[in-house]
């Protein structure tokens, strides 16, 4: 397992609230967006899982928010896995502001893989191995 | 303290992902439309507390997905305050489909009341008071 | 074809931007909300009509922004079809705030049936009948 | 005036609808993530130019879509000015995916500066002189 590139952009207008800070919601919205890129940089992107019939499903979400971000700010998130299971598999994130390296917010979601139909099943097999190979830097 | 009504919606088609499942991070934005209501039905709109000066961040989010929820669903988000000290504030919540009863979510969010510059300062007084007053049934 | 209820919700705070004003594409959410409505109160809800094997993507939007909206106000949305053909369908839509009858925005968009593979089909035969009756009020 | 670079993303999870499609409201937004771009890089960051009093309120948009959008693609945003008066300005857009070069959405919106209060006022100077000076390449 690599270390996945970080996932950068810039925050959009869209993002900030009346109070001119990122709206709370979208930070996890965000760790999708590092999750994602993570997938695709590691195994393959998530589209093509969910076309293999496998569903990431979110059974737990918890964020720390720790300073605030504002438009235009250059955000950098992390992401790696930190336990996982059979069909479960928790993910750890860190969401940083390049500009003065404050850390906006931190947090964990936990999901399952399903079928179509909602049922857990076990985690596509190369999945699995990656995460169990010896991780050299995650 | 009154028991607030709870807030009551249909998921919107924009709320649904290619799963056909409510989008995790609309839960999120859910038990915001609740809090809200919750503060209007109790004090006074947020866009007044907020126009008074006190900014309520949020620094602190978790969240359980216990069943999937879809478009066209009724649900109705409950919410009630657990904690509270000077500036800070907790809200519990519960999120259930009207339709068979099922729990779709529960979560905890915790605030601090900032002014504009992102200090803390003491939540509105009435507020405080509202709070430490015999719930009745809160 | 009935008159529909229009939709009325209170703006989100998620929807106001960082001007203090709803964010201008949450205006093209908010037709949608009153096209959903419009469907079920006159035909069925667009699920029952996707789940038939109906998709009705959007082809075309044009919006007029007349005055800003904001946190808080309760909005109403009418909607009325006002042009179809086979597989295509216009609508009308009007926003208006409860408390001033101010005129917030007007709009129409334009949508085509298709089947789940994107190839237009012709509309559900009993939302062409309905279209094609004498319009009491719409 | 120089040709802005166009501005790149990979689609989210979270802009998909249940159709497995780009849902049609994030159009309108990618438009206004290249047009932030277009600011920053002719000029500044709308952030500052905000901070500077101005308020570039959207007055009228529209769009049309010409093919699906899907989870994962790399889309392009062109952008333009393509007309101005005293506080008045019309950027014209074109959304393409780089994996086929499919024209996704074109659109036109219409915007107006104001000043905090919502009232009309002339756009920043050299925000006219940079429209005005004979375009190399726009």
């Amino acid at each position: 397992m690599k270390r996945a590139k970080p996932t950068q952009f810039r925050v959009k207008y869209s993002h900030c609230d009346q109070m001119g800070l990122v709206y709370h919601v979208n930070h996890l919205e965000y760790f999708e967006w590092a999750r994602s890129d993570w997938l695709r940089q590691n195994l393959r992107s998530y589209a093509e899982i969910e076309a293999e019939g496998y569903y990431l499903v979110m059974t737990e979400a918890n964020l720390k928010y720790l300073k605030p971000a504002h438009y235009e700010d250059i955000l950098e998130v992390s992401v790696k896995p930190i336990y996982w299971g059979n069909s479960r598999i928790d993910f750890d994130y860190s969401i940083m502001r390049i500009d003065d390296n404050a850390n906006i917010c931190i947090g964990v979601t936990r999901h399952c893989f399903t079928n179509k139909g909602g049922k857990p099943i076990s985690m596509p097999s190369d999945l699995k191995q990656l995460l169990t190979s010896k991780p050299s830097e995650c």
